[in-house]
């Protein structure tokens, strides 16, 4: 059974992280989603307002105020690249910062990505290349990020970039072609296919 | 500011659930989630196994194992339809049999149709059209209840169905255009144009 390590965090874009693990459970992809909390604010700073006290068991507060309970912490020892066939970062602008600007992060990146696992990115989630220093190539993402990505990556607006093991999207509208991808590149097409018609997308939809 | 009251239970299908509460808050709708617990089994029967102990806070286990905190419990007493503008019964097999068979709920449905407020269901939530005794009218579901509401209602396999105040829709993959219907309906065209840009759907999605 393929599994994937889905990342989360306070304003991570709730229908991103949502359609994402549960289209790739129905195609029988084992997931864990795992918390990765905003660093701790310097003395001089507020709080920002998408922080909230540790809670336990934790939940990330979702970009629209969904509150969703990972099945785990964070752990950079615990969750490696070895233990998983995929990584997910997905978006919204609050999650994707703490998750792309988070050192162990940007190495669990490099791990999946050096190690030829599945590395998905999507929306403001794509900035997590940049920090992680990938080798320029096809990359998209929200394009309310395209400027910080587009000097280094060669930029594209298509729906879902395939290049090699690092598959990149670009908002909620794209978040279905996004996974049912994922769901080919870990199970097959068949699996594709298998988990696509009980979805019931309307005649014409262009994925 | 519009407000909607969106119902969610043990094995709620977390796509649905997700993607119309984000829709409508990006809207500007005010949401309000609220969990109907399954009810308490009999001496003679075995828990369900998608029945989890109470916790406090509650949480409703979705479909495909995401787990989400609802905003509170549901109260037929403080949720009631003169405080909302509109009621949202997702789908998912176990939450949509948990939600339709509710006698509070049933009452519920009812009283926002005869208020003439919106009242949408989707996926297996439109068996609730049928438990709550709407009028025979045009809707829409899953295909897998098709059976269960083609005798009493007029039934369509168009994505989203819109007949007076009662919007059915029929799975995950029809989620953003009911959405999007309903942020129609509660706020207008402008606002629906205003947040369907920055979800960034593919060129020739058809809604």
């Amino acid at each position: 059974m393929p599994s994937a390590l889905i990342l989360i965090a306070d304003g991570t874009e709730e229908m991103e992280f949502t359609i994402t693990y549960d289209t790739l459970v129905r195609a029988g992809v084992f997931c864990t989603s795992a918390f990765v909390p905003a660093p701790a604010s310097s003395p001089d700073e507020p709080d920002p307002p998408n922080r909230h006290p540790p809670q336990n068991p934790p939940f990330a507060r979702g970009s629209r105020g969904i509150n969703i309970l990972p099945d785990t912490y964070f752990s950079p020892h615990a969750l490696t690249a070895d233990k998983f066939d995929a990584l997910i970062i997905p978006g919204g602008a609050g999650g994707a910062k703490t998750l792309s600007e988070s050192s162990p992060v940007q190495h669990l990146v490099r791990d999946f990505y050096e190690a030829k696992k599945i590395v998905g990115m999507i929306c403001a989630g794509s900035l997590a290349a940049l920090t992680s220093n990938l080798p320029t190539q096809p990359i998209t993402s929200h394009p309310s990020v395209q400027s910080q990505l587009a000097d280094k990556f060669e930029y594209s607006d298509k729906p879902v970039v395939v290049s090699g093991n690092l598959v990149t999207s670009r908002g909620p509208g794209t978040t279905f072609p996004f996974a049912l991808t994922l769901v080919e590149l870990l199970c097959g097409k068949a699996k594709r296919e298998e988990v696509y018609a009980p979805m019931v997308f309307p005649v014409g939809t262009p994925w």
